[in-house]
């Protein structure tokens, strides 16, 4: 298992983690197999979308506080019960496939931390669990 | 594969399943992997959020029943449709990683088995797969 | 790793790929583990709902059109930043078990392919992962 250590710099951010994913694949010398990257946060998320128009992720996060406003009426008294929210609806983790040592994302795709009540010091787990029977 | 049977006592309601999936880690002697915790229903989903304070989990739920109302133009005739929505938005599984034979959830994360349709006799299947290269 | 090409034909639909998972896994051989089924695309997503009342589904799109309406002030010139949102929202892969050759799903459940940009050609990729240790 590795951590990769991510300092958010804003109350709701996505973060591009997928040069770090990158490099703990390449380091791990697996070949076929999946990558689990995992958020050990209550108030943040990984999901993937798009790496291309940054503007993208300013309408996913514009979008999710429209959806999860800060209401009144939560009983949780720290305030943050609307990033708790938005950690369910992204999740906390994705699984990624890698083939032939390569990172199996789509050309649009990148991996992103979602940051919901930042800024905060983050960490994210990756796992690599290599495939065992040749099926293909 | 492991079953973890609930039996669920509201409409909707998160019941932490943690220590179940502990148990079936310690029982499965595994050292390094993941386990992979599924939910074999539609109404229904798994998630990660918050341990400690009971009130997140009441206004993860009261947030959801505004998102996803019991509106009257629905045209599924059970009557479960929002569930079957609040289902998508959740999951029906988490990946969590296991590392040195302990669960590695961040200090505030349970993994919750998420009724939307309740009262029901529910099941959860986990299944432990063990990291094969040691990249670590 | 496997590749299902699907084509969809609507603006917004769910595809049921279930069959072709199963053909994948009875294919691998695999007897134990889990199958990781993923959406290389950024206005697309993988989930597993109802299969039977087709009406679900048709609530389930009716109803995240609602959550995220094509409103008028997205960044995003490309006008779909409303399928980013879903997507996020749906999540990019499923991970499903496999015990003893068998796909592991509920009795009401399917895999599905959510289209929320179409219609286009899009792919699904599936990874077999056996488990290796018998903690049965």
């Amino acid at each position: 298992m590795e951590v990769i250590h991510i300092r958010t710099t804003g109350k709701s951010c996505m973060i591009d983690i997928t040069g770090q994913v990158r490099e703990i694949i390449a380091a791990g010398g697996m070949q076929n197999g999946i990558a689990v990257v995992f958020a050990p946060h209550t108030t943040a998320g990984i999901t993937i979308n798009e790496n291309a128009d940054p503007d993208v992720r300013a309408d996913i996060l514009m979008k999710l506080g429209r959806m999860v406003p800060d209401e009144a009426d939560y009983r949780h008294s720290e305030g943050n019960s609307p990033a708790h929210v938005k950690a369910l609806l992204t999740g906390a983790s994705v699984s990624v496939i890698v083939s032939e040592s390569r990172l199996l994302l789509g050309t649009w795709q990148g991996i992103y931390f979602c940051e919901y009540d930042g800024p905060r010091d983050r960490k994210v787990y990756v796992e690599l669990i290599e495939r065992r029977i040749s099926h293909a």
